[in-house]
């Protein structure tokens, strides 16, 4: 996969380079390269971003540097790729996206500092993706948090897939409580089944914690799944049980 | 504010100095610590990790370098603060949560990295947080997203609060179109009334496009909203227009 970021602000990506986008590079999973507009403005003072028409606070990005830093992605990679621009009113990211994004050969960030873009710059776009109901002064977040959770569906990344696919949300339900050693931590014990050594109970006490925990804390995950029957026998245990708590 | 970050990273947090959190330390609204917790082990191989009890892929964060990774912070800052664990199973972080968490003095980030956590150092957490239904390979993307939104909160930096006051979600709908010089890009114009100085007349057609863009892009976020008369007139004539065009 080739991923091409857009930013005025190269440097904030260098610390991922450890993370997984580091690993993805080093085996060759991916290629990765953060173009500075700022180099392609065509203005003497190299600016970026000007006063909105209309009025208002704050500048907006100009389209000219965008425009032609995405026609020189295009030219060195021979295409521009599924250009993603982070956006408040964009589609919600979540586990299924990622998986979507990961399909692609060729990845194109736009993350913009300051106010906000000059909206002639959506017609470079194919996609808007917002993270969630909130703002961040820019988009080189946005677009890290994007590329983390994307590049971990990455064939080469994935390994031997057994990580990915314990996680919250691949089977549709959150992560059952873990523990390691030691199993007494000043004085908190883990929870007993964990080390009988009895695989079936540790499998069913697992299933059983996931279950109840997105029972508890996110219900709507039930609703749109399909419960097997042994799951709906668990869930019928942990209404009885958290109701005699309660 | 202070704010106290646990990470096994802490260089990932370096570029943040450029951002929003460098504008806030320098002017004294931030005093911002991290805190590598594999400097607490108390193991001689300095391992932060072992294998969770009952079998299972991957490696899990140890609660012992945690607690006491976390007693430093309160030796040093006079309490632990509002301590937040990034957790696919926590509250859904919003606009209202990052201006919720900007009201306190004191917030502490557990970040970790690897599979998971040991379940006992929920013990130490005031308030889990999730960023949406997606899995990052560690949590301090995570702590910095809420960092960075939650930062722009603080009152030293809204300033004269315009641009925090101008963004979507901060009224509840999605912004309206932007647009800078040139007027004509390419080809490409701005919207007349942009250019015509009718004060009125802008601010009508930027309330009118945020409607719309809301309309079209989010209509929850017009289920829970009092509209007013104007809205109301806007949004009829947006609904048929809407429709004209499809």
């Amino acid at each position: 996969m080739r991923i091409d970021v857009l930013s005025l602000f190269p440097d904030m990506f260098a610390p991922m380079r450890q993370s997984i986008i580091g690993k993805a590079i080093d085996k060759q999973a991916l290629d990765f390269n953060v173009t500075d507009f700022r180099d392609f403005t065509d203005n003497k003072h190299n600016n970026v971003d000007d006063y909105p028409f209309g009025g208002g606070a704050g500048m907006l990005l100009m389209p000219q540097p965008i425009f032609d830093a995405m026609a020189d992605v295009e030219k060195k990679a021979g295409d521009k790729g599924h250009v993603i621009l982070l956006d408040p009113a964009g589609r919600q990211f979540n586990h299924a996206v990622a998986q979507e994004l990961a399909q692609y050969d060729h990845l194109t960030f736009i993350a913009g500092h300051y106010e906000g873009y000059d909206d002639r710059i959506r017609e470079l776009v194919d996609d808007e993706i917002s993270l969630g109901d909130y703002v961040l002064t820019g988009g080189e977040l946005g677009a890290m948090v994007i590329i983390d959770a994307t590049v971990r569906f990455l064939p080469e990344i994935l390994g031997n897939a057994s990580s990915a696919n314990d996680d919250s949300f691949q089977n549709g339900l959150l992560e059952f409580p873990q523990y390691t050693r030691p199993a007494d931590f000043r004085g908190r014990q883990v929870p007993e089944v964990l080390t009988s050594g009895n695989h079936a109970k540790i499998a069913e006490w697992r299933l059983k914690e996931s279950l109840r925990r997105t029972y508890l804390r996110r219900p709507d995950l039930l609703k749109n799944r399909q419960l097997t029957s042994q799951e709906r026998d668990l869930l019928d245990d942990i209404r009885t049980e958290e109701m005699t708590e309660g």
